[in-house]
This record gives structure tokens, C-alpha cells and sequence, in this order.
């Protein structure tokens, strides 16, 4: 049987990770952060996929192939969480289980990154875990998808 | 004489139509929609040009083409209605009429659908009329086109 | 077979189109417009009726009518738009689908008739298409009504 | 020469004059203000026809009968200023000089009485000049229609 | 000595009891609801006159007959509730006990419909009791208006 | 056949009644109401149960003894209906009818007390009946629960 | 006896009258005016005395001397009107009537506009009256004060 | 050394987990959740003390304990997330990290449940993972303890 | 004579007082404070007994007691100042006066904690004032309360 | 060793005081407060200076003299409490203590008086003291001051 | 021919300039920058005059001096940004390019600064470029007062 | 030594100038512009590159470049400024000092347009200049990487 897959997106912005606001962000590049990715996801039975894209539109394509190649999606939106309707859309629209991560703690900053257009369709939030956020997000969609394999 | 062109843009994640919430958006894809608008304008002598992008910058290119290239445009923005000011802006731009087509009634929808930065600068608005909204709208824009020929 | 049958209503001022602000509203006058109601009704093999009425009363007795008469409702609530629960409480009491129809551009102009209590439980809306609204609005009433005896 | 004329309108509950909220409104009865105003009309060489009706609907239509029958009118819309959109659009398609008059200072009052939808349409606006508030409401519109006379 | 009287109005849409929604309106007719009053009433020791209409100018005019014929209102305002000014207007001005009643709870409906014009000036709210809200108002009603005649 | 049950539940303050703001809450105190509760039950054939208690989790802890005690609650939750979501999420979790009571009319006080957390998941709301309120909450009750058996 | 007197006070920016945005504020200069004052005091029996400046606290002053100088007040606060509770303050201070007048239609201009801080405590409110409308002030000052004296 | 300690805390309603509305927060019941945290904290070298009240000045005495016997909280604050300014003051007052964690998705539930007292001074909030999220919310506590020793 | 009696209550967490966050509220202890207080009204001619509790029954039911044991109340609510609507209705119940103290600058901080319940209801507030505003509030209060007894 | 030295500001229509609403404000007069805080001073071993001024100007300029001649400020700024950014930066630009005082309480009346450019910049408030707030004042102030020299 | 004019214009505080928080305003003194902006008029053949005053009534009163003394207007209107209605108006009245500058950025500070009742009739704003904004405002209206010219 | 580096960036439809809206924008193009950016550059002894994208993701790949190729950037965000967390971001992400334009008034126009994503982190901010805006933007960027260097 083929192990359940994941597709771990990250949005614009976090190609800087460990460099941007490292008091923030910490001091793990984006590539430290795949690699934990795929070491948890062998841990936990699963093929990852890592990916990040600056570009909204690539996000929706990357969502889209979903419908046929992943079982769920891990997603770091970074500020298209705040913006972005469309990749929202994309996500309904493919009918798999994501869950949303991000690395600082929103709720600690400004305003209007308060509000996620992500959240009220995702499965589950994780906010503020640091870069562990990524592989507990892989430790939970490990669960929704053995649940599911189970039903 | 020439006939009148009509460029007719589908945004972000309609190029899922008939897989995506059937209940909501119903089961033809987009390449039937396309064809319907094919159909219409032959029937309405209007050439049309029908394109797709989840691409907001790609929308905002092709509505630039529209200033030596089109005569009017029929545009489903689908979630760039909501968060793209940068899609009205290329629309005031370009100075043709438009016509704002969406496939399902967004006013029973999520409040951030009920606003849309396209319909203040739209020439008209059809909300709710299935994919039978782009063949009307073809039909209202005939009209249009005819008007302003007849000035 | 009885043809399927549409009841038009126009709500307040709707009487003076033709005079009324030309600019906004065009130069027809209502019983143009109910002329053109009943001529596409006629291609489009539908009984219409048409009634116009300052009177929100007048419009909720009409719409009650429904229930027994018509199977479906185009309906200019005109400013009773903006403001009449009573008006959308109708409709859905006689649970038959209605198509909104404005003349003009709505969102072009005040903020206050950019709200209306109908949109959220009418079948489709339409709106800036002047007053060949009304026809297409038949139009697709004629699609919507062919459906329900389809199923 | 014929004299102007002015339609003066009372809305909903004003027929309570004299007994309503005497502290509010004073003790006068709607008889006696119409009394005044003509009394008022003939000092200033108007014509005037005092309506009062606590319909909306009858408001709407005495209004239409502007375009052919009045030159301008002086309104106590009552409750309606606050929530009828309908009869803010009459006045807008008739297309005459409107004085809006309330008897007690709105202001003073519940919030939701701050505001009108007659006073962005009307010429002008007296509030808290009792029932002297249409004798004052028919010199400015003396004045209002000279200088259209004169123009 | 003669029996208290109470006026039962019921405002728009409310002549569909029975047939309108009964998910949440019920199944009885407004002449069930209209009878249990009566019956009610007469157990009660209160007169009572139960009327409905759709117009709002119309429920205005009974209200202000209770100047002289009633001594308490039970009004189930409809719509009206939500919009009418004039309908509130017209109960302070004639300064007799209101009890206000709905069939469903309008909290758990939509967010316009937590408002009332006529809460705040009411005697008493009963919403939510089904038909039998009337006859909870009738009793109420009975007890403040007994008080009034022990003062 | 056991008799149905009713817990009837007083929060923060009405232990003062009778005393505090005797010209909005009259002169009964609680002991009196509560003997009116239970003459009403003994004629309508309920069981009642009459609590009172300023602490929060102490009126949770009774509402979670209804899951297994208590057929329905009657509770006028005094300042807690606007404050607290604890009090509402008790309610849904034990799945028992619910009525509203308050004495004074809300709706003519502060402008936070128009909200209730407790309303939207109420059977009904019973607002401004003085200390009547209990009794006529006891008779919806006793409908609401006969209807339940009958089912 | 002497006569009643009336302090006339126009605020900031008034001494452009006349050279002022003319289309919105008309041809008169604020000597015109005062001088119309005058005339209308002559005429009602009335002692005015009128003054402008464009220094809030010089206007609070003058409002001050109506302690023990004035019988009351006809103002014209400019844009203090939306932006002054110290000239709000000194009136209700000085507990004489005030008569609030605004040359153009104030609820014609910018949202900010339309919020008085003076209106709530106004004997009376006049808007777009022209300059006349500091005549109409002085002939309802004239009633106030006379019934002030009938007391 | 000793283990790093850390307290878990449910709030209110927490006590019914198993039989409140199983489908949106699952059928395990307390007791299970409690093990599965002693379980998690044997793996990750946690000494973990669980406890839940319906009272917050008990959640608020317990967190007080935390500045001298416990290194972290792990908090379901139930209701008290969107109400309690008092458990968040507690928690900065003892200046121990927090992580937040709800069962549910409260972001596809009430407005209300969007905000959070807590959120902006915890150090992470886990949303939506069922009774997992307790589990996850240690693993992160464990290296959030980690790296504070390793300072 | 009896001396005036004087209820001081300090609401949750300010038992941490000295403890948490020294830079906001300083090193006194809460037990330094009511010594202050102590001393105080001893100088000032007072009774005083001071009372903390983390529960806002707790405070309620210490308030209750006022109505027959104390003169007047200082209080520092702490974060119930923001959301207790119950300890509010306790002090309108009670009818003594009150006088709310916070130690340090509430407009500093988050904007909700620039909103009081307890403020419209209480004869004085003292903010930012460190642990001397329980002195001067007893110093206001033996003013107040000479007041009273000098009527 | 000089004394430190405080200047006391009173704002608009402060002058009034004694004659301006005194069941609000009380009977003193603006000069029996001024010698209040001469007393005052007197025993607490401060210099003062007492000042009042209509003008929002004068007061920034007698702000604007404590950068170099006073070491404190009490203020009550009246109505430029609530509007006046321009005294708020100036007490910003002089870096020196501020209380800020009100006579009555603020939070008992209109809306627009509940917030204070002053507030978030003072070292501290007091509010509905009477006239005694002003001495209360110069007491905190002394111990602020005396804190400053003691660091 | 004579050079074109401009009046500079600083409100209140910026008398402070260089003493009032430097780390925002820099450490030039006003004088240091009405000298800057004399020597970049003499560059730009322009004439300058340099002006500060704190008292909203005298900026007012030399704007109205530009009617005819000046041909432009560089503002920096401090506070009264925010506040003044009546200088924007002046501003209005006279028709005069303005342009508005800030030494600091506004928009990260309080939210209360990033409106301008000034930048919606200004010609341009410049905001953040320290004392050299005034320079740069010169430069710009030298441009925009030798467009006027060639018009 | 090498001259500083700044990377002037255009947004979307700002490809469009001199044939877009030139009543707003003027008769330049886009390469007019970056022209005079180069000439002004030269003249500031600055490295200028200018760059137009009308993608989002396009603008903050460029900004990223920023890290390491250039000093400063100049930035015209177009319709981005309006809805672009990301951009704002990116320019956080690289923490190089940016400099934003608008060649019209946005303060004239939308609402939706006063607010910038932009602005707070922005150094400085040039509104309603015209093309000009770009130059002033490169002599105020020149001042502040001089000022860097010199620290």
C-alpha cells in the first residue's frame, strides 16, 4: 500500500527564513526546515513534498495537483493568509484536509494578521511553534489521514 | 465592417469548474462554458476570445491587451473580485466596458464575497445565473457595443 | 401543457421611468418595458404578468399571489431594496425563485443601496444591464423553470 | 401671473398633532398648523394644499404629482426621514425644491433619528422650530422660488 | 363595569401562518392563532379584537384607534419590527401598554433581526413560545392592565 | 409516570430582589418568586427545582446536573447573560430545553444589555413580565416538554 | 421694557463670505448678513449685536458675555460646529436658547459634516437656507424668547 | 535533575468531553485526555499535574501556584478564552511559557470565538487537533523547557 | 458616634501585588497596601476592613454586604473592572457610594482596558496613582461620606 | 533647596465654575479652587501656580513654560480633554509629570467625553472628585516629585 | 516680473523643534529650518515667509492673507493635522496649491495621526522626510506654481 | 569608493502611464519617468536601477535582490500598496530604508485607498507630486544613505 502523501507549502517571504527578523522567525533556513520536514515525515510513514513560492498563482497550481497527487496539505500562507481569497478557494476546491502553520506567534503583532481567510476551512491551526510547528502539523495530518484510511 | 471583440477572463480556480463544488458552481467545465460563449457570440456576431489564469498579473495583462485588441470584456475575477484592486485599476486603465459575471449568488455567501472592487467601475453585473450568466452577459454587451458604434 | 408563468414586479418610482432621471435610468418608459417583458416572454414561451406599485403592501399581496399563480418572480424592488424585510419575508414565504433586477449600476452610487435584503434569497441578480435586465432576467427564469420540471 | 405653489406634506402620525407627546410636539393640532400655513401662503403670494397620510405609498404618489402640480414642497416626513428610501427617491425624480421641517430637535433625540434620508436631497433643513418650523419652511421656499422665477 | 380591551395585531406575512415555513412558524392557520386568543381572552376576562394586515400605514391607523377603544396592545409586528419607525412612533403616541410577541426566536436567525424599533418602548417581549406566546401576552396583559385599574 | 422537572435557576444579584431598584424590579423577593414557581408547577404538573447563586461555575455545575436530573431549565442568568460564553457553552452541552426570563425590560437599558449569549440557544426569551415572567415560562415549559413526550 | 437681545456669532472662516467658494456659500459678504440682522431685528423688535471671529476661545468669550448680556444666541459655528466641545460647553454654561445656522446644506458635504457637536444641545438647527437663514433664526429667536417672557 | 513540570488545565464544560456534542469534540472523555497527557509526558520526560475547573478564580488560583511549582501551562480555557481578562493577567503574573490549545476548529464557529485573552500572551496556540493537540501542545512545551535550560 | 465604615476590595491577582510585573504596579505587597490603607483611615477618621479575592462571586457577595455593614466601598476590580457586569449590578444594588482605584495607567495599555463597567456607576475614579491612590480615595471618601452625613 | 514647583491649568469655561451647571460641578468658584491649591501646596511643601485659559494656544504656550519653570503639572483641561491633540504633544514635547484632573465624573456622561488625548500620556487621573481632586492631585504629585529627586 | 510667493507655515509645537523628542524631529531648531527654507527659495527664485504660531485662529487668519499676498502655501500643521476642520477650510477658501509636509512618518504612530483633515485639498504630502520635506516641498511648488504660470 | 545603490520599483499598470487616466496620472510614460529618475541620479551621485512589474511576486523577488545588490529602494507599489502584506514583508524581510510614491493625490480619492501596507514601514512617504514625487523620492534617499554611511 502506498504511504499517504503531503505537500508542505510555504508562501511568500519564507525563502528568507533565517535571515528575515531571525528574533521572529529563528535562525533556521527554509532548506533546515525541509529537512526536518522529510526526516519527520519518515518518521511518521508519510512522502512530503516541500515547496515555496513568492507567487499566489503558483500556490493555487501547487493546491490544485493536490486533487490527485496528495492526500492533505501542511501550508505556511505567510501573508497571503491575510489576503488571499483565492488560494482560500483553491483549497475548498480540492477537498483535502490542511492544516496551517506558522512559525511566530500573530497574535502578538499587528492587527491584521489577526484574521486568516485559511483558518475557517482548515483542519487544525498551529501558531507560534517555531519551525517545530512544521513537524508537529505532520505528526496531526498523520493522524487525520490514517482516521480516514480507517473510516 | 469588423465585428465587435469581446475578451472573455475567467480568474483564479475556475479553470476546476465541474470538479470543484458541483452543488455550487454545477457540472460543466470551463472548457464547456467556453464554448457556450462561442456559440452565443457567433449567434450574436461578436468575436470572442476566451482565456483563463490564476494569475492576477496575467488578468491585469491580458485586460491591458484590451486597449487595441478588444471591444469590451466579460469578466468572472472569481476571488480576485473581493481582494484585487489591482484588476479594477488595469480595468479603469484600459477604459472599455465590462460585465461582471458570477456563476453562483455570492450574496449567500461568506460576507467578504459581498463586496467586490470591480462592480463600482462595471458597466453591469450578473450574479447567480449559472454559467447561462456568461451567455446573457454576451448578449448585454452586444447591446452595448451596438450603442456605442451607434454614437 | 400550461406554459410556465412569471409575475414582473416594480416597486416605488418605477412609474415615472422614462422621466426620472434619464441620465441614470434611460428613456423608456415602464409600459416599454412591460411591452419588451411580454414580447420575450412570448419567444420564450412564458406567461408574463406585469404590475408596478409605490405600495410595499401592494407588492407583498402580489408576491402572496405566487403561491398559487406563477411560478416564478422577476421582481425592481426599486428602494424597497434597501429597506424592506417585509418584501424578502414574502418571497421566501411563497418559496418560488425570483430573479432581482436593477436598471441602473447600484454600486456606482450611494453606499446605502449597495445592501439589499432580496439578493441573499433571490435565485440571481442583475444588475446596470438598463432595461434589457428585465429580458434577460426572463431568460433565465425560462432555463430555471425548464430545470425544475426537468427533475 | 400665477402664484407658486407648494405641496405641504405631513407623514406618519402627524394627524396625532396636539395629542401625541404634547412636551414634545407642542399643542397644537394638525388642523391648526395647516391653518398656519395658509395664513403663511397667503402673507408670502403662495398657493398652498396641505396632505398629510401615514403611508408611505400615499407620500410616494402625492410627491409624482409634483412634476405637474407643484413648484416645490415643504415635507415633515416624520418617521419616513428615518427609513424611507422610497420617498427620498420621489423627491430626486421630481425634481423640485424640497424643505424638510421637524417640529422637535431630532438631535436631541435617539440616535437612529440623527439621520435622514431627505436631507442630502433636500434644499434645506429646519429642525426644532416647533410648528412656526413650516411658516419659516414656507418664506425660504417663497424666496427659493422667486430666484428660480428670476433666473 | 366593562371588560379591559386588547388589540391583537399581526403584521406582515403573518396571513401565510401555517402555510409559510412551518419548520419554524408552526402549523396553525392565523385564524387557529386568532381563536386561541379569543378563547384566551374569555377565560381571561379581556375583550379582544384580533386584526392583521400587510401595510404598514394600516397598522398605524389601528394603533392610533387605541386611543379611545383599547386599553393595551399584543402586536407581533412582523417585519416591521426590524424596519418600522412609524409603527413605533405611533404606540408611544398612544401611550398604552405593549406587549410584543414573535413565534421563533429571532436570535437564532439572522443579525438584523435581533434589532426591534419596538423593544425599547414595549411593555413586555415573549419570543420564541410559539403560537402560545399570544396567550403568555394576553396574560401578561391581563396582570398589568388589572394593576392599572388597582391604581 | 414521574412527573417532567424544571430547574429553575437565578444568577448573580437576584438574591437582592425586593430590595435592590425596587422601581425596576419590583417589591417581590426571591423567596417569593420562588413560591410562585412552585404554586405554578403544582398546577401545571411540573416539578421545579428553585437555585440561586452569584457564582458562575456554581450555575454551570447545575445546568450539568440537568444532563441526568432535569427535564428542562428556566434561568434568568441576570448579569451573566452578557458576559458569559461558560454559561452558554453548559446550556448547549447538556441538551435541554432552555427559557430566558428576565424581569425588567432590557431593551430600555444599556445598550450592552440588548445582547444575550444565552438567547441564540434559548427555546424562548421572556423579557420584561416582572416576576410574572417565571410563571409564564413555567407554562411554555410545560407545553414544550408535553410536545417532547408526545413525539 | 427693553428689548430681548440676540447675540449674533458667525465662526472661522465666515469673514470670507462673499469671496468664499460663492457656488456653495453665495455673493454676500458677512457685512451683507450682519446688516441683514440688523434689519430683521429692527423689524421683530429685537436688540442683535454681531460679531465674528475665527478663534474658538474668542467665540467661547462672547458666548460667556450671554450670561449677564444676551437673551440669546444665533450661531453659525463654521467648522467648529463638528470639531468643538468647549463652544458646546460655554453654551450649555450659559444655559440661554441657541439658534444653530448653516448657510449651505451641510448633509450635502462630507461625512464629517454632518455630526453637530451644538445640535444636541439647540433650541433650534437651520441648514441651507442661504443667508436667509440667519434671518429665519432671528424670527424664531423672536417667538422663543417672547413665550420665555409669557411664562 | 528534575524533570521540567508542567501543569495542564481545562476550563469550564471541559468535565463533559465524551458526551458534549461528540461531533465536534470527539468522544473521548476527560479522563482519557488526562492519560493521554501523562502518557506523552512519560515519553517526553515531563512531570505534568492535570486539573479542571468550571471556576475561573480556581484556573486563576492554580496558575499562581505555577510561579513557584510548575516551569509551563498547557491550557484549554474553554469559554474563559473570549471572556476572561483575568486568567490572562494571571498568566503574565507568573511569567511562565503558556501554550493555548482548543479541540475544536473555533474559527469555523460563533464571531466570538475568533478572539482569544490568551493568545496574545501565549507562547503558542494549537487549534483543531482534537484531544492530539494536548499531546502536541508538550512536545513543544518540552523544547520550549529545553531551550530555556540550555540559556 | 459610630465612625464611618469603609469596605476595600482589590479584586484577582492583585494577591501577586509586589510580585508581578514590579515595573506596572511596584514592590509593595498586597499586604503593605492594606496596612496603607490602615493607617490611613485611622488619620482619616474611618473604619476600613480589606478584603482580596480572585472570584468575582467572592466580590459580589462582599458588596452585598455593604447594603447593612459599610458606609462606602474602595475598589480595585483589576480585570473584572473590564467584564464583570455582575459586580457592577452588585454596586447599583447596594446604593453606597464607590470608588475605583487601578494602581497603575490603564490608558496605556491595551485599548480594553480603557473600558470600565464599574466607572458610569461609581462616584469617583483614581487612575495611575501606584498604591497611593487607595490613600487618596479614602481621603475622597471621608469627604464624601462627611457629605452625607452633614445632609 | 527650592521648593519643587507645579502648575496648575484649568481649560475652558473652567471660569464658570460656581456658576456654570453646579449640581454637576459644585458652588466654588474657580478662585475658591485656585486658593484650594495655594493650600494645598502650602502644607505639601510645593510651589504653585494657578492659571486658567479659554484658549487651546495658551494653554501650549503655559505648557511650553514648564520645560525650564515648573517641575510638575495638574491639569484639567476640560473640553480640549477630548479634542485637542495640539496640548496633548505639547505636554509630550516638555517631558514632565502630568495629573490630569476632571471635577466630574466624565464616564457618568456623553460618549465623546469617555476618551481622553490626555489619559494615555498622564502619569495619572482623577476623575468625579469635585473639587477636592485638585488638592488630591498636588498630594500625588509631591510624591512623584519627591521620587524623581530621590532617584 | 515679480517671484512667485509661498507662505510657510508651521503649527503648534514646532516652536520645540530640536529640543521636543529629537530621536522623532531631528535636532535642528525651527530656526535652523525656516533658514534651510529661505535658502532653497533663493535656489528656486522663489519668496518665502516663515511663520509658526500655536493658535489654530492665526494660522487661519495667515492663510487668509495668501488670498492675496501669496501664491502657495508649504504647511505643516502639527497637530491640528488631525483636528482642524476650520484651517482646511481656510485652506479651501483662499485656492491656493498647498502642500502639506510632516517631519516624522505619522503612519507609525498612533492611529489617531494617520488621518489629515489637510490631505484631501492638498496638492501633495510629504511625510517622514525629516526638516528636508520642507525643502522638498519647495522644490515641488516651484514646479507646480511655474505650471500655473504657463497655463 | 562605489556610489550607493537604489532599485526604483513600479507596480502594477504603472506600465499603463502617460496613455492611463492622464488627468490623474499626466502625459509622461513610464520610461519618461525612468529617465528623469536617471538624470536625477546622476546628479546625486546615485547607482539608480528601475524596474515595472505588474506581478506581485515579480516586485518581491526584486526586493529581495535588495538584500545584497542594492542600498535604497524607491517604490510606486500602485494598487499593491493597498493589499499587499507580502510586499510590506519583503521590504521588512530586507531591512534597507524604502521610500514610497504616489504620483496622485490617493487622499482625493477611494476610500481603499488611504490605507497602506506600505506607510509604517516606510521612511518616508511623497503623495501628489506627479512624476516629480520620483525625484524628490531620490534626493531624499541620497540624504539618507549619506546620513548612514557618515554614522
Amino acid at each position: 500500500m502506498q504511504l499517504p502523501s503531503v505537500l508542505v507549502l510555504n508562501g511568500p517571504n519564507l525563502n528568507l527564513l533565517g535571515t528575515r527578523e531571525p528574533a521572529i522567525y529563528g535562525a533556521e533556513t527554509l532548506s533546515d526546515v525541509e529537512q526536518m520536514c522529510r526526516d519527520a515525515a519518515a518518521r511518521l510513514n508519510l512522502r512530503v513534498d516541500c515547496r515555496q513560492s513568492n507567487a499566489e498563482h503558483q500556490l493555487i497550481d501547487w493546491i490544485h495537483e493536490c486533487r490527485t497527487q496528495f492526500d492533505g496539505i501542511v501550508i505556511n500562507p505567510g501573508a497571503y493568509t491575510h489576503t488571499s481569497v483565492a488560494i482560500a478557494d483553491a483549497i475548498v476546491g480540492v477537498a483535502k484536509p490542511v492544516i496551517e502553520v506558522h512559525i511566530s506567534n500573530v497574535h502578538k503583532r499587528e492587527a491584521f494578521r489577526h484574521h486568516s481567510y485559511i483558518s475557517p476551512i482548515a483542519e487544525a491551526i498551529l501558531v507560534g511553534c517555531g519551525t517545530q510547528g512544521y513537524v508537529l502539523a505532520l505528526e496531526r495530518m498523520a493522524t487525520v489521514l490514517a482516521k480516514k484510511v480507517a473510516k
